[in-house]
């Protein structure tokens, strides 16, 4: 019991509670206005040129004249399992924790999550879907001297009954070093006043809107994934290991990895000159650093300017799964990313840039996942990943399913991992990537039944 | 079942079985044989002269030859919230995992723990009570060009069904930066060979001897505590908070402290000037850096040079401890310390330098602690510190027993938590600091029906 009501119980009936067809269209036109009214102009500008941000002359490492928001720098990186064994790259670099809050309400025994339709710069198609609360610490301490960020309070003065989710999980670690963001979610009255650009969904409908192309945002994916895993019910039965094993496998794997890290400036990085050269055609580069002019009507600051990181090509993010007695289960790799904190996070059966890669390097399962027939593909929509610090970048989401008696010899970095346990990790920090959570926020959109029993 | 055997039910058999006192006598006299025998030389040395290693020139850091084993820097602290606000300090460098393993077998139903009477460079009173196993990665791969380590090969080759405990766990993060052990236990077959200086020692035995000053040293203490805490049978008795509860309690603190380090070189520390100015007469200094020339008749090198940590005085670790709803709780103290991977780990109520501080620097609970009356002392032993590491580092570990209604209004950084929750989480890297665990043990040792039931 949390705030008087039965959290369990609200979960599994808002996981049910979704759109008609008119309803649902009634929200894609309440998304439509909001892009109209949603006045913004995105312009590139060279790195050199932005507002408010530097290249330090020692290190080339550009950052924003407060010390504050985040900075791009280099990592060397060496990992000798690894293709390639050794390489150095520009990294982004936030050192303090962001908020990723849900307000929530109970209303006819279901639970509403207040949503806001969002635009960010880097965003590629408007606004998105987005928690309540999506805010850095710089951006909540007012470090811009704007406006303050809506519903902030009520996250950091809940009480503990009403905090529903409260975890620090990691972002792209391969593009940020150990960036982490407060997962939250609060339980509130029903009375709290609902601001323009915001309305309240049931987990069913923000499921059912997961299906479009785009639309719901990283940072929804991630704190509704949390959600749903922290309020699992416990379930032992048997899987394809025990949830003790699968933790002694992923303390093993990273005892067992030698990979290792070091901050470099961002000179030293190999094929970068400055962040300001960073847009040059080098072959093997995955992503540019790139700078914006952003004027928005409707942000706590009407203009400011930025860098963002803009991959080349699309991502791709696909779990395999299978019934395991009876019990969905997802093949998880248990993968190094420069930018972790600890050096391995459980990633997706397959997490990789879209695209010919040539043969022998291509990606384990890789193969398996793009020539599934499409009445194996469980799920196949392309999401786009948080646009406050990466330009237009989006990965494709694929669930495609195998039959029980299928890769059953998987190498010592895969393991088959049920739906309940994957959920119920996610009340720990650090154990699950961003693209794995988000895929298991799709999971959950499949079967939601098979988590919240 | 592992191997065969109904664990839990061989741990409850192991945690009743002690010593009678003619066997206690015998254990001892085995003890008192093996420090006659483990003839070793403790010489200190100049820093500048220790074989094998070197100041570096540019920073003053101090590192092996071989660039393995650990090195010897500098760390610069800022945490608004602390006393000072701000630091420089030395800290021990070890990237790399050490493991730290006990070999375990059941006989006539009860576990069993295969523990080696080991003299470390660092011990201040001869032999200790040591895991089968204790090796850096540098030991294990034989950089020293010695001999391999005993019984390693059982824990590289275990099959999962096997390995009871594989788990990460942090060392002392005021001395260490980010060092982490592989805490592990391994089932074997009756039939392996005890080694001289090896014994077999249940659970029961092992914590009898914990309440000998300094026998049971700090590695069997904390691999101890993770084998009871990952075989604590679930608990969903409502104690004084909700493990939920708890877990969003750590999440918010971490993502609340702010308190920020920076690696520094060595010549950048105030006060020290290179670390063989290590042992300077400097005021508020805890500790120094001192130089040994070890010889030992039975280690896989027969003689080497090392730097060790020497600190200046005895430390304390205490946990209050009362009954909340008839459930044994401790009050645990959310804790800030420059070496951990995460800002704060989980610590006792008070951790703290033995000796007068000034009022109003004293540390909160110390001196609830320190005077408590005897008959509410359940535990206090000096424990031993690791001695590869540090140098006659000692710290008096106390359970001091309270009453229900006391100590109800804790400041936001304590929370009261269950023993039967503190031991599940055991099973997670990083929830728990190093002295915690420790004395975690000493609570198993009065208190083993609250955990395995």
């Amino acid at each position: 019991m949390s705030g008087g009501y039965d959290i369990p119980a609200a979960l599994r009936e808002s996981a049910t509670t979704r759109y008609s067809a008119s309803e649902e269209e009634a929200v894609l036109d309440w998304f439509a206005a909001r892009n109209r009214s949603a006045s913004a102009r995105i312009r590139e500008v060279p790195l050199s040129e932005l507002q408010g941000w530097s290249i330090a002359p020692e290190t080339g490492n550009l950052r924003h004249d407060s010390g504050k928001f985040f900075s791009v720098g280099g990592i060397a990186v060496k990992h000798r399992a690894g293709t390639p064994a050794q390489w150095t790259q520009p990294i982004i670099h936030q050192p303090e924790v962001g908020v990723l809050g849900i307000l929530v309400r109970v209303v006819d025994g279901a639970l509403q999550c207040l949503m806001q339709a969002k635009l960010e710069p880097g965003n590629h198609n408007g606004v998105q879907l987005s928690p309540t609360v999506q805010a850095t610490r710089s951006n909540y301490q007012r470090v811009h001297g704007g406006f303050a960020v809506p519903y902030l309070e009520h996250f950091f003065d809940a009480p503990p009954h009403r905090t529903l989710v409260d975890v620090l999980q990691s972002e792209h670690a391969s593009w940020c070093h150990r960036k982490r963001n407060r997962n939250m979610v609060v339980l509130v009255d029903e009375d709290v006043e609902v601001r323009e650009g915001f309305r309240w969904f049931t987990v069913g409908q923000i499921h059912q809107l997961l299906a479009r192309d785009g639309l719901v945002n990283m940072c929804s994916r991630t704190v509704l994934a949390c959600l749903l895993g922290c309020h699992a019910p416990r379930d032992d039965t048997p899987g394809a290991h025990s949830t003790a094993e699968l933790l002694r496998w992923v303390n093993a794997t990273r005892a067992e990895c030698t990979a290792s890290t070091d901050l470099i400036p961002f000179t030293d990085i190999e094929g970068w000159d400055t962040p300001a050269g960073a847009a040059a055609q080098t072959p093997g580069r995955t992503f540019d650093i790139v700078g914006v002019d952003v004027k928005m009507g409707d942000r706590e600051v009407a203009q400011w300017n930025q860098p963002l990181l803009r991959p080349r090509k699309r991502g791709i993010a696909a779990f395999i799964v299978k019934p395991v007695r009876g019990i969905p289960h997802a093949l998880v790799h248990a993968r190094f990313e420069p930018g972790n904190l600890q050096n391995i996070e459980l990633s997706p059966t397959v997490e990789a840039a879209d695209g010919a890669a040539p043969a022998g390097e291509r990606p384990l399962f890789l193969d398996d996942v793009l020539r599934a027939p499409r009445e194996r593909r469980l799920f196949d929509t392309e999401m786009a990943e948080e646009g406050g610090r990466y330009m237009h970048a989006r990965s494709r989401h694929l669930v495609v399913a195998a039959q029980e008696d299928d890769f059953t010899d998987t190498p010592q970095d895969y393991r088959w991992i049920s739906l309940p346990q994957m959920s119920r990790l996610l009340r720990h920090s650090h154990y699950w990537g961003i693209s794995a959570r988000s895929l298991i926020g799709c999971l959950h959109a499949l079967n939601a039944s098979a988590v919240l029993g």
